[in-house]
C-alpha cells in the first residue's frame, strides 16, 4: 500500500486497484437487481466470527496484500444483505438508486466536512438550496424557515425537542433543566420511540412523554396539571401502520395552548412530492418543526435526514458556542455561511450531495412518480390480501402510506375461533416464517406485535424496483414457508 | 434515468454511467495528489449562487440529462476544496487514503444500517472487532469494555456525559434532571467546545461546566460546594496546541472523589498506534470512557469516531427503549448482536468498514508509521520556525502532537516592541494572509486567537502525503503573501 497514491509513481497502481474495486461494486449492483439472486446469504454471528474460507474479521499487525483486500471486499458483500434487491421489503429504507450511489461515491472522494464554507463551499450552498426547496414544499413562506441535515430521523426529532425547549426557556442553555418547571411532551402511542429516547437524552425524562391513545380526544391530554405541557409530536406516517395524525386538529390544539407542534414526517414526508398523496399531510405548514428523511420514501442512500425549523435563527441561538478556532469572524468571506454552529455536532458528514444530484436527475416530478409507484404496490398487496383466505389484514382500510400489515394464517389455525389460544399460536407464526425466509434468502419482510395484536408481518415499499410479480412471490413464499 | 437499473435492460447504461463517474473521481484523486494542482478554486458564496457557466444549484421539476449530471459532478469537485492535497493543512482531518476511499465506496453501495444484525451482519461484527481492538490498545482488560461508533467526536463526547450521568443517577432516564442535584462538570480551558455544547444539549447547562485553567491545581476545582461534581473531561491532544493533559494526575483526583473520568482523545488517540508516541497518553487505561476519532490522526475518511466505555452494558441500559418493530426478541439468531438500542440514534450509518479495510491494508504497524511521519513533519516545521527570524513560535517547547502554532511577523512589525499596538496589528496579519491564500488556492492552514494571544497560525499534519518540501513551501508562501 505504500505504493498506492500518494506514493511517487503510484498513479497506475491506484487506478488499477480502484478500478478492480469498482468492478466488484458494479457486479454487485447488477446482481442485486436480478430476481434470481438471493437477498442474503444468511450466517449466524458465530459462523461469521469463526471465519469462512478466506474471510477473517481479525485485524492484523502487518499489512495484507492488495489481492487479499479485494477478496475482503467481495466477501463483505457476499455475507451482507442486498438492501437494493427488489424483494428486500424489510425496512423503510431500501433500494439502490444509481445516481444516489454515484453521489455518495463522489461525496466520499471529496471527503470533507459541513462545518464551514471554507472547506465545503459547494456542499454548504447545496444544503441551503435543498432546505429552502423542502420548506417551500412544506408550504412555509419565503421569510421563514431554517434547518439542517443530520444523522438520521431520531437525531432530527431530538433537535425538535431541543429547539422547542430553548424557544420557551432560553435560560436552559446555560443554566440547565434545574431552573425550569417540570415539562411534559405529548405524542401518539404509535409514534416512533425516538421521542421518548430523545427526552431521556435531553434530561427531560421519558416518563414525562405522554403517549396519547390514538382514539383519545387530544384536549384531554392537557389535564396533567402538575406538569407544564410545551411540545406535541404528530406523526405523518407511523413506522408500523404508516398512519397519519390529523395535523390540522393537532395544530388547533397547539395554537390554543401555545404548544410547539412538531411533525415527524421522517417516513411520510416523501408523500409531499406526489400530487396524488400530499393531501395526507394537510396542516403540516402549521408545524413549528418537521423531520423529513429523504433516505426513506425518496430512495436516497443512507443517511439523509433533515430537521426543518420554522423560526429562523433558533437553531443557531440554541446551539452556538462560537469556537474561535473554527468559526473565526474575521474571514475573507461572508461567515453567515459557516453554518456548523447550528449543529449539535462539530464535524458533520456531507449528506446533501446525493440528494441534490438525484433531484437534478429526476426532478421533483420523478420523485413524485417513485412515490406513486410505491403506493400502488401497497394497494396491489392490499387487494391481493383481501382476496386470499390464507391471509388476514391487520387494518381493514386501504393503506394510507406504503405499509401493509397482515397475518399469515397457517392451515392448522384456519377456522379456529379467536381467543388467547389462537393468539398464542399465531404469535409464533411470523417469527418462524421470517427465520426460514432469512435462511433461504429469498425475500425479506419485517414483523412485530403492536398493542394487543400478536406478531404480524409489515410489508413496506420504498424501492421503485419492486414490481407486482415480487408481491405475488412474497405471498406465495410465505405460504410455502408457513406450511413446512 | 428511467433507463438506468433497475429498468429492464438498464445494465449497460448503468455500467457506462457509473464508469464515467469513476473516471471523473479517479482524475480528481490523481490531480489532488499533484503539487501543481491548486488546493482550491475559491469563489464567494454569492458567486457560486449566481451560477457559473454550466453550474447551477437550482433544483428542477424536470429531469436533467445524464450528460448534465456528469457535468454537475465535475463542477462540484471543481469548486470544492481538495482536502486530500498534500498542502491542505487546515483541519485535523485531511488526506485521502485510497483504501479508505474504496471502503467508503463499498459502504455506500451496500447502503445499509447498523441497527440490527439482520440487515448488517458483517458490519455489526466488524464494529465489535474494531471496538475490542481499540479497547485492548487503550490497555483495558478483556473482561471490560464497550463502545459504539457515532457521528463525530462531539457526539462521542456527548455520550460520555450521558452515560456518566446515568451511571451515577439512573433515575434520570425516566424522571429527568428535575430529580437530580445540580451537577458540575470539569474540563480544561483548552478542551474542545463540545463539552459545553453537550452539557447544554443534555439539559445540564453550559455554566455548570467549569473550565479549569491549565496551570490550576486540579484539586482546587472541587471547592464549588453548591454543586455536585461528577464528571471530568481530560483532553489527549487539544484542538489548537495538541497538548496532553496529565492523565494519571487527573485519574488520581477522579478516583479519590469518585468522579467519572472521560478522556477526549479524538485527536490524540491516533498516537496510541505509535510505539514512539503512545506514552503521551499514559493513564488512559484508567479512564471510564474515551473518545477516539480514527478520521483524524489515522487518516480514515470522514466520519469515523468511537466512544469507548469501560463499564460493559452501560450504553445499552442508558439508551435502550426496546422498540419491538426493530428489536424483536424472538428472532432466529442471537439478538445480543442487535446493538442498535445502545445508540441515541435509530438508523446509524456504517462508519466501520473503511477503518476495518484500512487496518487490513496497513496493519497496526502501518498506522504507527503514518503517525510517526506526521509528527516528524511537525518537528521539521518547528525546527524551521526556530531558525527563521520572520516567524515566531507561540509555544517554545517541541510540539507534543502534530500541531505547530506560530505568528508570521511582517517586515513592518519586526523590531516593534511588544504591547497593545503591536498586538492589534499582529492580530490582523493571519486573517489577511489566509484570505490571500484562499484566493490564490496554493495552500490552506488555519488560524485563531487563544486566550490572551492574538491571531496565530495553527499548522496540523494528519496527511502522510505531506512532505518537507510542502512545509518549506508553506513558510515561503506565507512570507510572499504577507509582504504584499
Amino acid at each position: 500500500f505504500s505504493n498506492l497514491l500518494p506514493a511517487p509513481g503510484g498513479e497506475e497502481l491506484t487506478r488499477g486497484f480502484l478500478q478492480e474495486v469498482v468492478d466488484i461494486l458494479l457486479g454487485y449492483i447488477s446482481k442485486s437487481s436480478q430476481r434470481s439472486s438471493k437477498v442474503l446469504d444468511f450466517h449466524h454471528p458465530h459462523q461469521l466470527k469463526e471465519g469462512l474460507e478466506c474471510f477473517s474479521l481479525d485485524l492484523p499487525d502487518q499489512p495484507e496484500t492488495l489481492e487479499q483486500i479485494l477478496v475482503d471486499c467481495r466477501d463483505t458483500l457476499k455475507y451482507g444483505v442486498r438492501t437494493g434487491h427488489p424483494r428486500f421489503l424489510n425496512q423503510l429504507s431500501s433500494g439502490l438508486d444509481v445516481v444516489g450511489v454515484a453521489g455518495e461515491w463522489l461525496t466520499s472522494t471529496a471527503n470533507t466536512n459541513m462545518f464551514t464554507y471554507e472547506v465545503s463551499p459547494v456542499f454548504v450552498l447545496m444544503e441551503e438550496c435543498l432546505l429552502k426547496k423542502m420548506q417551500s414544499i412544506l408550504g412555509w413562506s419565503d421569510d421563514v424557515g431554517d434547518g439542517i441535515f443530520c444523522p438520521g430521523g431520531t437525531i432530527s426529532n431530538l433537535y425538535s425537542i431541543l429547539v422547542a425547549r430553548y424557544h420557551f426557556y432560553p435560560e436552559v442553555k446555560t443554566r440547565g433543566m434545574g431552573v425550569l418547571p417540570q415539562l411534559a411532551l405529548f405524542t401518539s402511542e404509535q409514534s416512533h420511540y425516538s421521542v421518548k429516547k430523545s427526552a431521556a437524552v435531553l434530561g427531560m425524562g421519558s416518563e414525562n412523554v405522554f403517549m396519547v391513545k390514538c382514539d383519545e380526544r387530544p384536549a384531554s391530554v392537557l389535564s396533567h396539571q402538575a406538569l407544564v405541557p410545551f411540545y406535541v409530536n404528530a406523526t405523518a406516517g407511523t413506522t408500523v401502520y404508516g398512519a397519519f395524525d390529523p395535523l390540522n386538529a393537532i395544530a388547533d390544539i397547539c395554537q390554543r395552548y401555545t404548544l410547539w407542534m412538531h411533525v415527524d414526517a421522517a417516513w411520510g414526508g416523501g408523500l409531499l412530492m406526489s400530487d396524488r398523496h400530499k393531501m395526507k399531510l394537510q396542516g403540516i405548514e402549521r408545524a413549528c418543526s418537521v423531520t423529513w428523511n429523504p433516505h426513506k420514501m425518496m430512495g436516497v442512500p443512507l443517511q439523509c435526514s433533515a430537521i426543518l425549523v420554522k423560526k429562523r435563527g433558533l437553531l443557531q441561538e440554541c446551539n452556538d458556542f462560537g469556537a474561535e478556532y473554527l468559526f473565526q469572524t474575521d474571514k475573507n468571506y461572508d461567515v453567515s455561511y459557516d453554518t456548523g454552529d447550528k449543529s449539535i455536532q462539530c464535524g458533520r458528514h456531507v449528506d446533501v450531495f446525493k440528494l441534490w444530484l438525484m433531484w437534478k436527475a429526476k426532478g421533483s416530478e420523478g420523485f413524485g412518480s417513485q412515490v406513486n409507484k410505491c403506493l400502488e404496490n401497497a394497494e396491489y398487496l392490499y387487494d391481493q390480501l383481501q382476496r386470499r383466505t390464507d391471509f388476514e389484514l391487520v387494518l381493514k382500510n386501504k393503506p394510507e402510506h406504503s405499509n401493509v400489515c397482515f397475518w399469515y394464517i397457517p392451515p392448522s389455525l384456519r377456522g379456529q375461533p379467536p381467543g388467547p389460544d389462537r393468539d398464542a399460536r399465531l404469535h409464533q407464526v411470523a417469527p418462524r416464517i421470517k427465520g426460514r425466509m432469512m435462511e433461504k434468502g429469498s425475500v425479506m419482510i419485517g414483523y412485530q406485535p403492536l398493542g394487543d395484536k400478536v406478531n404480524f408481518f409489515r410489508c413496506v415499499f420504498s424501492n421503485p424496483a419492486t414490481q407486482q410479480e415480487d408481491i405475488d412471490f412474497l405471498l406465495d413464499e410465505i405460504t410455502r414457508l408457513g406450511d413446512i
